[in-house]
């Protein structure tokens, strides 16, 4: 019989994180303050985030350890499967072999766990008694919850008002771990007084519920911030999903000729690909990386590179990435996870330097790919991970036209089973692609250059 | 570091389903046709069932082959993790050992495609291009329809009503798979038409849906009707768990004590139970098997071992069964797929025999443990699932006051993402637990007594 499900024991479960820094040709540009324009140090960090994950941040070490407090927990879901979509590839009938990493089996059904785990971890470590974040579809917000609750942690989180009212089983669920969860923007900041003030019918976005989260985090000595994506160190949490794959390739005797992911922040695209890329800078391996967008949020294809803030309201530093402008509104897609105005630092430099690809993708596309992905594999994917899947029947299609039997590696990074309203809309006919004009992408576009520093 | 996670490759999933009856000192009562009250034979359920179901539905054979068509889709989630649960033991402080096999990362989220795949294949196979069946929650429901789109089958579900409005999700998850969905009672057959004539407004139950299926099913030469419990085959399939945690606890050293799970037809009951207890019957093990049945649906405790109807309308042959009577109504509790009027065959007469013990619990018990649950072990179990974990925390509790360091398994047969409403209810303090009177739970008993046959 075909071997389909590629599996790690614990015992195989890596021991490190790879922190791309290490082999970056160009390193990324620091983060500014927004007064002074300077390089911030770890001191201005030291309000929101605890020290081991600001030297995380800015380390260039290429290999840190997971603590062993944190390999526990990761052992509930960890080391996912990796698969071998035979049942697509026959469907498509391709000649590539498809292979995807599966993390909608973690406790929130999505790949955020990775780094909610490690940062209550250093958080409980610093003594820190409360967490804060923002949550978009409700998909980190339920990891932080899972996360808080594994280390007696209390987790307070802005969940954007439009998921709120649409997706109240997300809310629930981060109840059942513990977590109070309010509407964003709500009357608890002063970020979200001052949206209400203007706008009392706000349905929110990511970039205010991040402005109040970060608010509430700086007023208290107790209470830290917690991101779940765009960040250095959160993007390195999740390199363990591409460490897994590796493992796990060696089993196959296969190396991917492609590898696949959404981006929304970038942590789950960096997750698969950097530790693959690694092989490309450090022994000249040839993988192609794609970086897959909505077209309702294009950033990476129709955005700039310089310096924007990460949330509405400024109190982020700096941040030198491909951004539509911190006050650009995507298009309303069902696929919260990726509707950010940037992208992270570590993506963006990548990017910039041709060393990954970015590809947008219309919703209908997607979505035609995840209802063929549940008929023939039996998993019906996140709205987020249609994205990669879509991306994936192209690449798949070019590879019969040209008669190549290319590797293609993916990362299904969750399942749809609390975002079933999104295939209900469209199997009804609701959804539809947008359009954008230049004018609207061009509309909020930050000014601040991101140039490489002269040597002072 | 001590291992959480018990893995198995898929060259080490079972290859044979264990068949009980093989090993019952007492064999079960054969079914009788409702009009002669004579034993059915395999043609009277022809019009329904395919023959190789039928034929595993009467077979004394101790193992019967996995199909490797069957094997291959199994291999989308199978062998599934048997788990330790240390973070619940250290919560209980109980120096019980307790484990858990985790069935939630199945395509449908719970154990139920065990079943829905062989029951495909086998009617793929008898060239048959249509399957119905009836859903109460939507779990049973939605791993047929996946099970059938693995095959090109067609297939027609008849969800209880109320469950249809409550849970439009699970429709569109079916629909996802390609499957029809309708809410039952419904005008599309004369079983669904008799009820609304009495009663428009009906919510409709497990015993209506099923009623409807079976004509469906009787009605069209090409279609055939599947039943998500209850049957001999449909046990049989799921014994695949227990063979499962056999070889899984013989990794560890350890060997259950005591077996736990829901009884809702007993499927899930005896998919971890029987493998363990043949090990009672043929090698004098004394395992204690425990199936916990909800309070608002005591059959097992409160009912009587008679002949009864599985369904409302009496399409059913007459199965000896614990049984509150096929018009008895359950309770209302969120846990849906444990409001069913009786037991299976197979485990009424291990009940009977005293071979297997029950209990029936409370609701607010069982949600209380499903929290503890997911703020220990980081799953939020499905609400039937927690009914097994209340009576874990029972007997973890009672083995901490004897000081007893007994070994608990237990099957963890489903997440809740789907059925976060009655968490939310919970919380809300909107559930209530349900105290029949004697005379409710004796109104509908059948009278039709289950005697061993006398010799011909």
């Amino acid at each position: 019989m075909l071997q389909k499900k590629i599996l790690l024991n614990e015992s195989e479960m890596p021991t490190h994180w790879y922190n791309i820094v290490a082999d970056m040709p160009n390193k990324p540009l620091p983060p500014l303050h927004p007064g002074t324009k300077k390089p911030v140090g770890p001191e201005d960090l030291a309000p929101i985030f605890p020290m081991d994950l600001i030297l995380q941040e800015v380390s260039t070490e290429r290999y840190i350890e997971i603590p062993e407090p944190v390999r526990e927990i990761y052992k509930i879901w960890r080391p996912t499967p990796m698969m071998r979509a035979y049942a697509l590839e026959k469907f498509l009938d391709t000649p590539a072999k498809i292979y995807y990493k599966y993390e909608g089996t973690s406790p929130s059904g999505s790949h955020k766990p990775n780094t909610a785990v490690p940062q209550a971890y250093y958080n409980k470590k610093a003594g820190v008694r409360k967490l804060t974040t923002e949550t978009g579809a409700g998909q980190w917000g339920t990891a932080l919850s899972f996360a808080c609750s594994q280390f007696g942690l209390d987790c307070e989180v802005y969940m954007v008002r439009v998921s709120y009212d649409q997706k109240p089983y997300r809310k629930i669920m981060m109840n059942t771990f513990g977590a109070e969860v309010y509407a964003s923007p709500s009357n608890r900041t002063q970020a979200g007084r001052n949206i209400l003030e203007k706008d009392p019918h706000s349905t929110g976005s990511l970039g205010i519920a991040i402005s109040e989260a970060i608010e509430r985090a700086v007023g208290d000595e107790h209470t830290k911030y917690s991101l779940g994506s765009v960040l250095n160190h959160v993007l390195m949490h999740q390199t363990i999903i591409g460490q897994e794959c590796l493992k796990q390739l060696e089993y196959t005797g296969d190396y991917p000729d492609i590898v696949i992911a959404p981006l929304g922040g970038g942590s789950n695209f960096a997750g698969i690909s950097f530790p693959f890329l690694r092989k490309n800078l450090t022994e000249g391996k040839p993988t192609r990386f794609i970086a897959v967008e909505p077209a309702s949020c294009p950033k990476l294809t129709k955005g700039v590179f310089k310096y924007d803030f990460g949330d509405t309201a400024g109190y982020t530093p700096l941040l030198p990435m491909y951004t539509l402008g911190h006050n650009f509104k995507p298009a309303s897609i069902h696929a919260g996870g990726l509707r950010y105005h940037g992208a992270s630092v570590l993506c963006s430099q990548l990017l910039k330097d041709g060393l990954i690809e970015a590809n947008a993708l219309q919703q209908l596309e997607c979505f035609e790919a995840g209802v063929v992905f549940a008929r023939t594999e039996g998993i019906i994917p996140a709205p987020e991970a249609t994205h990669g899947i879509a991306q994936v029947i192209r690449e798949a299609k070019k590879a019969k036209e040209e008669g190549s039997a290319k590797t293609i590696l993916f990362n299904l990074c969750g399942h749809g089973f609390v975002d079933m309203q999104a295939y209900a809309d469209y199997f009804e006919g609701k959804l539809h692609d947008h359009f954008f004009t230049d004018e609207e992408l061009s509309a909020n576009l930050p000014e601040i250059e991101a140039l490489q520093p002269t040597v002072a």
